[in-house]
C-alpha cells in the first residue's frame, strides 16, 4: 500500500470471502443453487474464492464475459441479459465451452437462436415482477405461454425455467420495504409456475438482487439465487439497508491534489473515469463517495460528513470537517467507499488487496 | 457498419475534421496558440488530424496520458491538472520526452518539485474564477503572490503564466449566459496578469473550455485556448449552446434487445459501461442520450422525443414515440448521441468510422 501513487481499487480479502460464504451459506441452508453474478467483479482471481467454497455455476451479464469465465474453467454459466441475436457467433463459441442458460422473451428472438445455434443450450425466460426494464409482464400469460410453445417444440432450445429480478429493491431504503417487494416477487414467480407447471417441463425459479438475497432470510419456493453485488458491498447497498459499512470489501484509495480551507475541501486525482457517475441521492447532496482512513492492513470505520460531493473526468471534490482537514496534506493518499461499486470495479480494471497481492480483471 | 455486432462508438471523419479546423481557424484568427485538450478522444489517430492542420502543442489530464501522447511524438505537453507529487518518477520520464507544462498551485507542491525534478519545467498556476473546483481563488492576492515568489527563486521551475478553467459555462444554457462568463473570466485573468506581470516573468494566459471556445469570437489578452471536447460535441454541449446537432461527430451504436410496446420503449445493449452515467437534466427526465436513425454514411437527424432515459450496468431504455418503435425490430442496430462523450470514449475504447476505418485509443 506504501507504493500506491495513483487511483487504486482496494479489496480487503477478508471481508470480501466473509461475503461470500455467508451468501453461500444462505443459498445452502434454503437448499437453493447458488449461482452467483460475476458482472461486478469480473476476475478470475476472485472467482476462485468462489470455488473455493464451492460454487460451480455463475451468472454473467454479456458473452464476452461468459468466455473470459469459460476461459477460466467455468463451465456453467447464465447469460443473464436477454439474447442479442447479432452476437450469435460469440452464442456458438461459448455454447462450446460451457453448458450455457440464454435468456429469451421473445418468439422471434428464439427463432432466430433456433436457426443460428450449432448446440441445445437451455433457455429462461425473463419476468417483470415489478421492475420494468426487460422481461414479459407478469400477467401477460398469452406471451408467456407463446414462448413456453415455441420452446417446447424447438429442437435446440431447453426450457429451464422463469427468472426475475426485483431490481425495484434498489429503490427500497431499509428491511420492511425489501421483504415486500421480495416477498410480492416470490409470489408471482410460484404463481407462474403453478400456472405453466403441469403444461410444460418442470419450470426452475431463478431469483435474487443483493439487497433481497442479503436482508431476507427465507426464498419459498425459489430454486437459484444470483446475487453480485454483495461480494463487495457499497455505500448503495449500505443506503439500501442490504449491508453493514464494515461488511463493504472494497474502496478507492486517492492521492490528494489540492485543499480548499474555506471550503473545507479536499481535490484528489479520482474522478469519473475511475469511480463512474452513480450517486446515492441524499437530501442534501449527490454523495457519489465517503472518505475513510487508511490503516495499516484496511482502512477505517465510517466517518461523518466526509462526502464525495462533485466527479469531474479526472477530479473528485472530497467536502470534508474542519478537524479532518487540518489531518490532510496533499500527497496523502485517502480511500473513499465508492457509491456503486460494480461500475467502479469495471473501469479501474484490477484490484491491490490489502495483503499486497493483485486480483485480476477481464480488462487488465 | 453492417459487421458491428455490439456497442461501438462511431466516428465520422468529415464532421470530426471539421470541428478541428474551425476552432484552429478561430485560434488564428485570434493570434492565439491553439493547445487542443486531448483528454475528450485520447487517441494518437484522432491527434494526427490536429497535426494535419498545424497543431504542435497540447493538453492532457494525466502524467499517463502525457506519456501516451509524448510516445506519439507530441513534444510539448501542458498536464492541466494539479501536480499528484506522488507520480514524480512518471513525470521525470515525461520530461524527458517532452518540453511539459504542470499545474502548481501550492507552495509544498512547487517545493518537492524542485526537489524531486531531474530537469526543468514550466508551471503554470491555476486561477479560480468562479468555477470552484482547483485553483487559487481570483482575489487571494497573497497566495497568488508567494507561489510567484517561490518559482521566481526556484531552479527547476520556469513561470508560463496563469492557467483557468471556467468549468461553470457548464451550468449554462444560451450565447448570453456563456458570455457572462467568458466576459468575468477573461476580465479577472487580465487584470491578475496586470498586477504581477511588472514583478514577475512574462505572464501568459492559458484559458479554454469547449463552451466559451465555440461560441465567443474574441479572447482579448488570452495567449493561448484548450478546448477538448468540441472534437466530436455531444447532448451536453448541444443543450448549453456550443454546437449544433449537425456538428455532433460521434455516436453509439447499439443492438436492440427488448421492444415494449405498452410503454413505448426499446431496450439496447449499452448500458453504464458503455455510456458512463452522465445525463442532461431535462424538465422531465434525465437525458443519457438521445436515438437516430443509423444511415449509409452516418446517421440521421434529431429526432424529437426518443430518449435514453435510463442506464443500468448493460442495458439501456430509450422512450420512443410509436412512430418510431413500429419500424424498430429486435437485432436492429440504432444510433444514440450520448450525453458526455468525453466518458463516453474513455469507456469504449477505441472507434470505428463511417468510412469503415478503425482509430485507436490510448487503451485499446
Amino acid at each position: 500500500m506504501n507504493e500506491i501513487t495513483s487511483p487504486t481499487l482496494l479489496v480487503d480479502p477478508r471481508k470480501c470471502k466473509k461475503n461470500i460464504a455467508r451468501m453461500c451459506e444462505k443459498a445452502s441452508a434454503n437448499n437453493i443453487k447458488f449461482s452467483p453474478h460475476f458482472k461486478t467483479h469480473q476476475s478470475s482471481d476472485i472467482g476462485e474464492w468462489f470455488r473455493e467454497v464451492g460454487v460451480h455455476s455463475i451468472t454473467v451479464s454479456s458473452v464476452d464475459m461468459g468466455l473470459y469465465f469459460a476461459n477460466h474453467q467455468w463451465r456453467d454459466i447464465t447469460v443473464a441479459v436477454p439474447v442479442n441475436i447479432l452476437d450469435i457467433d460469440k452464442i456458438n463459441k461459448l455454447a462450446e465451452a460451457a453448458k450455457i442458460t440464454l435468456m429469451v422473451n421473445f418468439t422471434e428472438v428464439a427463432k432466430a437462436l433456433e436457426a443460428g445455434l450449432n448446440n441445445c443450450v437451455d433457455v429462461i425466460i425473463e419476468i417483470d415482477t415489478g421492475y420494468p426494464r426487460t422481461g414479459i409482464k407478469h400477467d401477460d400469460y398469452q406471451a408467456i405461454a407463446n414462448i413456453l410453445e415455441y420452446i417446447k417444440v424447438s429442437e435446440k432450445l431447453s426450457l429451464k425455467g422463469f427468472y426475475s429480478h426485483a431490481g425495484h429493491t434498489y429503490n427500497a431504503r431499509g428491511k420492511d420495504e425489501i421483504s415486500t417487494i421480495h416477498g410480492n416477487s416470490i409470489k408471482i414467480l410460484n404463481r407462474l409456475k403453478g400456472k405453466f407447471s403441469a403444461q410444460y417441463d418442470p419450470i426452475q425459479l431463478s431469483y435474487g438482487d443483493t439487497p433481497s438475497c442479503s436482508v431476507m432470510s427465507e426464498f419459498p419456493g425459489i430454486d437459484e439465487i444470483r446475487p453480485g453485488n454483495f461480494v463487495f458491498y457499497d455505500l448503495m447497498q449500505q443506503y439500501i439497508g442490504s449491508c453493514k459499512f464494515e461488511e463493504i470489501s472494497a474502496i478507492m484509495i486517492c492521492p490528494v491534489i489540492s485543499k480548499n480551507t474555506q471550503r473545507s475541501e479536499v481535490v484528489v486525482h479520482g474522478g469519473a473515469v475511475h469511480f463512474s457517475k452513480d450517486f446515492v441521492p441524499d437530501a442534501n447532496a449527490k454523495v457519489f463517495g465517503k472518505m475513510v482512513k487508511l490503516e495499516q492492513n484496511g482502512w477505517s470505520e465510517e466517518i461523518e460528513e466526509c462526502i464525495l460531493k462533485s466527479l469531474s473526468q479526472e477530479h473528485g471534490i472530497i467536502s470534508i470537517t474542519n478537524e479532518e482537514l487540518d489531518n490532510i496534506q496533499i500527497g496523502d493518499l485517502v480511500g473513499i467507499v465508492p457509491a456503486h461499486i460494480c461500475l467502479c470495479a469495471d473501469l479501474m480494471r484490477g484490484y491491490q488487496t490489502t495483503e499486497d497481492g493483485i486480483l485480476n480483471h477481464i480488462l487488465s
